[in-house]
């Protein structure tokens, strides 16, 4: 079985917009009791918001399962307030809900959080866990940055997060850590606001001891690990200067990185660089790139050609990228 | 010649140190007027600062010229006000030129810049022309955020800028987009807030028509670029999507990327994807990294060693990266 660990819900039918619009409108309105208001999405409208996209993609790439999510860009934490937000994600988590229910076998269910700025992600518990124990989700996406670009959240390895972390490893879920829409003019969302994201998170994992205190907790930095296995010397240097373990063995049991890089050499990069079991199959499907790479002839984010041509890969090895590690990071996964 | 692109001061003598604890010790104290102070470090200890560190590494490793800026993280933009910064980078820019005139064939200068959070860039002007005129500099490290990692000023493509650019145009001066040290406990400074500002930066050009307004504007992007090179199939999707240039043609003149990535297969990428001609061999040397690898017995920043151990580059393309494209990106060398 191929898993694909990064998929995003980026086709939804109109009905969510037309939520979101409503939504952000009440916002602006003084008089305005803000409530949780209707998602009018019939089945129809998601098997075909579906069928032309992912379902296509994954027919003609050959790849089984994808670990679905709202899309991310749209969970702009850094919206309204936490009711807002709550609003939002139970919309959102509970149109996954029923995209996996519809096709069980092609997608398999990561809830978005009701985070929002200067609120303790304590907030976000109760939402996992409905996600988690009623409707049968495997994991979360955790925003570092739920400002939008900000940056004025602690970091992820300080004790403000530590009540999330201790009901993510009750739940034995994952998070992947995956910011939202940037607001600051700074920041392209998906051009470097998501790479510098996940760059940042991975030195806040290098830098403390959170996983002494968590050893089961898992993460997963998409997008290749943003600069990290590029710059693999630098934080291997960094890391010996601080007198911080080895990187393989700082990341062994927690730290996680997908392949949604979207060109081979990059891909070659990642998969020689870092160990063999820490590396998930994910394309971003679809995502931040939509279109056919004129060098190639085929779709940017098509990351499963990139490492189906790397010839030195073992079956091993390949096992575990597509399928093994998926389960392993996530256990709740039980197709 | 072996052209180093990228090194800081960060040797210098402890007389710095000082003058910046006493100027930082006055911005406690109300009743402190501020003034310029003054700087005790004698040319002898300048030579020593620099016979075991910066000179000697050249003459093991075979480069022999650096172009020299005063240490990045000790800009601090973000401490005091803009005379805190303009003093500071005065002492600081003198600090680089003794260093240039006592080694005339081993440095040449570039300099700090006086810039202050919510402070427009054109109050750097003045020191710009002063370094540039009065002093021989060559370049100038430009600081997207002023702020240390709250990233409050305008994008610098924005027109906020300007009015400097157009004096690196008419001084012929290029600038390296070098943040300094971050206030923002999200970011480590070489970890990830330099890595971060790099790929930043480089999205901001993708998205905007700097270089129409500019053509002679230059610009590098530090530490390999940061996140890019290993993310380039994700950058010429995005610059497609949104119907800009391809990134060749987008960067052609005006972006260059310097080689200062700690391991072999990272250089490996970065030569094998950016256009040699937009490659300046750096090595950040004495800076984030201070290390030996254990992986190979040598210093993680000694960036010649992998440069020189990628066999399939031609004599050309060794000549424009150790010389010839830095000969061209900083006119005003002339030795």
């Amino acid at each position: 079985m191929i898993i694909d660990c990064h998929g995003h819900y980026t086709t939804a039918p109109k009905g969510l917009q037309a939520f979101r619009d409503s939504q952000l409108a009440g916002l602006k309105d003084p008089k305005h009791v803000p409530s949780k208001g209707t998602l009018k999405i019939t089945d129809d409208e998601i098997r075909e918001s579906l069928e032309n996209a992912q379902l296509k993609f994954q027919r003609e790439r050959g790849t089984d399962l994808t670990i679905f999510s709202p899309r991310a860009s749209g969970m702009a934490h850094h919206i309204g307030d936490a009711t807002t937000s709550l609003h939002c994600s139970q919309h959102c988590n509970d149109l996954i809900h029923r995209v996996c229910s519809l096709y069980p076998e092609n997608f398999v269910a990561v809830c978005q959080l009701p985070q929002s700025p200067g609120v303790p992600p304590s907030n976000c518990i109760q939402e996992l866990e409905r996600c988690v124990n009623e409707l049968g989700f495997i994991g979360c996406n955790l925003n570092p940055d739920p400002s939008g670009g900000h940056w004025t959240a602690p970091p992820l390895t300080d004790k403000y997060w530590y009540p999330f972390y201790e009901k993510m490893v009750e739940l034995d879920v994952p998070a992947m850590v995956h910011v939202s829409a940037s607001c600051n003019p700074n920041f392209h969302t998906t051009g470097s606001h998501y790479i510098n994201a996940d760059t940042t998170a991975f030195m806040q994992f290098l830098t403390a001891d959170l996983f002494k205190d968590f050893p089961t907790l898992r993460f997963i930095i998409p997008h290749g690990g943003g600069g990290v296995p590029y710059h693999w010397g630098r934080y291997r240097g960094l890391a010996q200067d601080m007198n911080r373990p080895l990187l393989v063995d700082l990341i062994r049991n927690n730290v996680f990185f997908d392949t949604c890089v979207y060109h081979l050499p990059g891909i070659e990069l990642l998969l020689k660089i870092v160990p063999m079991d820490n590396i998930l199959f994910g394309s971003e499907m679809v995502g931040a790139v939509r279109g056919i790479d004129p060098e190639t002839g085929f779709y940017f984010d098509d990351t499963k050609r990139y490492i189906d041509s790397v010839t030195w890969l073992s079956g091993g090895d390949r096992k575990k990228l597509f399928e093994g590690n998926a389960r392993r990071v996530y256990p709740r996964l039980k197709l």
